[in-house]
């Protein structure tokens, strides 16, 4: 790249989500158009220089000079075409990994990557008979194909009787040990085309009902960016990702990772000089990765199934609104990134600004 | 506001340069749209949701709920419909201070604010006897009307006889004493609805032909916001402002004020938690102000009248590209926000950005 700011791409987006939205926000400094392949009322559409609806995957792509993607789930035929024309980043093998949980499970074994002790199951009847038989009756359930935020999974203690109903299941299960986990944590690397690899600093993260509530960091343990790094490397992998984490007695072991920017990496906003959406844009556009280095302490706080935000909450953090069009529950419609001097200012602002938002308690 | 993401307000901006399209860009967090008038080819825009073209700006003043500019040398029957439609911050008295350089001079003055001493020329003949008479031939003559980037000023050290075409001039001059600073400054502030004020710490500005190229701070030293302070309660304002300064041996002069989000506030976006442009659309749409602290030292160089910035300027800094559609020398095309751990520092990334952005040097 002879100039930076005469290097006129044209970037399109798989899905409009508010993945997609922060992407654009935050590339919009450099010389790019963004074009977004969903629903012209998404949050990324409306702000896109020209949105696509999903039909038109190849007019988009065709017109394009890069490919990503904000959501993993999307139309498989988009990110197969994408992949085909030699402008997917990251590529499409990461996005394999994804599609079937016991794919990525396998992945992690082979390549001697920490995670749950698990044994896939063929359908529903088996992951029962395995989860008795290997597990003591006490463990997940997960249906292998299309899950996320939690869906699709069973945490199964025990009464094993209550689950008769997934015996009629056909389809595929990872049978996964319950892991009793002191806390979960996360990491936001990044990966360019020339292999380069950053990471910013883990973060602990708080899930209720398979849906980040809260995080806040950083977290000072260099295994998680060592795993981060061979995990990358191994996939030849352009572009941010997020991976999520088990601690439990010290042993950290990988809960499943997203290739794509990531939920608890929004609050690189505000902490972090360069943002993990500017450190996607410039991975997937040939940019060197900036800084990962952090300016302070932070969190984030999800605003889930709610558009009722009192105005207070800003005098503790700063408040992203999606737009999205109508409000369901559990739908992430927001967030409230967070700065502090120190982990406890963070957390306790993290529970003023919980107080403010879920009045009557969280209700996932 | 019973609640912050329930207020669905429409913002028109007048005006759709790059303080526009910052404004749009850190606004986006809210849900809020925004309109712009001007050129459909604008940084503003090219990002709205709406752009209308300057002769309907009956049509966008209707439409919207706030209306704002981000320039004051705008269509003055589109700030006066504005300000009659009750839907204009900052108010129009602002702005009339500025569309002649001698009604600012004179509130100066009479609100006790410090400034250069300067008297009042009826037209260019006027202008250059009181030079020679009460100035001794060195100082400053400004053409009164709608000068901005160092249009319309002359600087004259003693050689009065090279001037005599200004004989000829038959406009309003203000004519100034020759400021021989020690260094120039600015102080970026804000003011909300009821009248709560907040400002930036001060940063020092390097200009060049009336036109800023790079500024750094903080500068500790509170009179600059108490004189902020005064001015912006004097003028009931509303929003972001900009002033100006010069210092002379300790001695603090107003050169001049701005009237909207300013060029030396732009390092804000990445050294401080919340930045000008967010302040201002918190402060026209009646959001209580964020905090002005810096999270680091910062600075920022203007790119200007070239698009031809080598990609190894982000290795110091963060480029900022405003997208216009074609390069004029003078023309600000993008910026570059520093960030350092001191002022030492910052003013050595500026360095090497200044060279790595002006191989042949600067030219203005």
């Amino acid at each position: 790249m002879k100039s930076l700011t005469r290097n006129y791409l044209k970037i399109g987006i798989l899905g409009g989500g508010q993945l997609g939205w922060m992407m654009i926000l935050e590339g919009r400094k450099y010389p790019f158009t963004f074009y977004v392949l969903d629903d012209p009322n998404t949050p990324g559409c409306r702000i896109a220089d020209k949105c696509f609806p999903p039909e038109k995957y190849k007019e988009m792509i065709d017109e394009v000079d890069v490919v990503t993607f904000e959501f993993e789930h999307v139309l498989d035929k988009a990110l197969e075409y994408a992949q085909e024309k030699e402008k997917l980043f990251p590529g499409i093998n990461s996005v394999e990994l994804k599609r079937e949980r016991y794919k990525e499970k396998l992945y992690y074994k082979e390549h001697n990557l920490p995670t749950p002790r698990f044994l896939v199951a063929e359908d529903g009847e088996e992951a029962l008979k395995i989860l008795k038989e290997e597990f003591n009756g006490i463990g997940v359930l997960k249906e292998s194909l299309g899950g996320y935020d939690g869906k699709g999974q069973y945490f199964i203690k025990g009464d094993v009787n209550k689950y008769e109903n997934l015996k009629s299941k056909k389809v595929k299960f990872v049978v996964e040990e319950f892991v009793n986990f002191n806390y979960e944590a996360s990491i936001i690397a990044m990966r360019d085309k020339n292999g380069n690899f950053k990471a910013y600093p883990p973060t602990f993260n708080y899930n209720e009902k398979g849906i980040l509530v809260y995080n806040y960091g950083p977290l000072h343990d260099n295994r998680f960016e060592e795993i981060a790094k061979r995990l990358a490397d191994s996939l030849n992998y352009v572009g941010t990702m997020g991976i999520e984490f088990f601690v439990r007695d010290g042993e950290i072991l990988i809960n499943e990772f997203a290739p794509r920017v990531h939920n608890t990496g929004h609050y690189t906003l505000d902490s972090a000089y360069i943002s993990q959406f500017e450190q996607h844009i410039r991975a997937i556009t040939g940019i060197e990765l900036g800084s990962t280095e952090l300016l302070t302490f932070g969190g984030m706080v999800n605003i889930l199934g709610t558009d009722d935000v009192p105005p207070e909450v800003l005098r503790y953090g700063k408040v992203y609104w999606y737009g999205k069009p109508d409000v369901k529950k559990r739908r992430k419609m927001g967030h409230v990134n967070v700065i502090g001097k120190d982990l406890e200012e963070v957390k306790q602002k993290i529970d003023i600004i919980m107080k403010l938002i879920y009045k009557q308690g969280l209700d996932l």
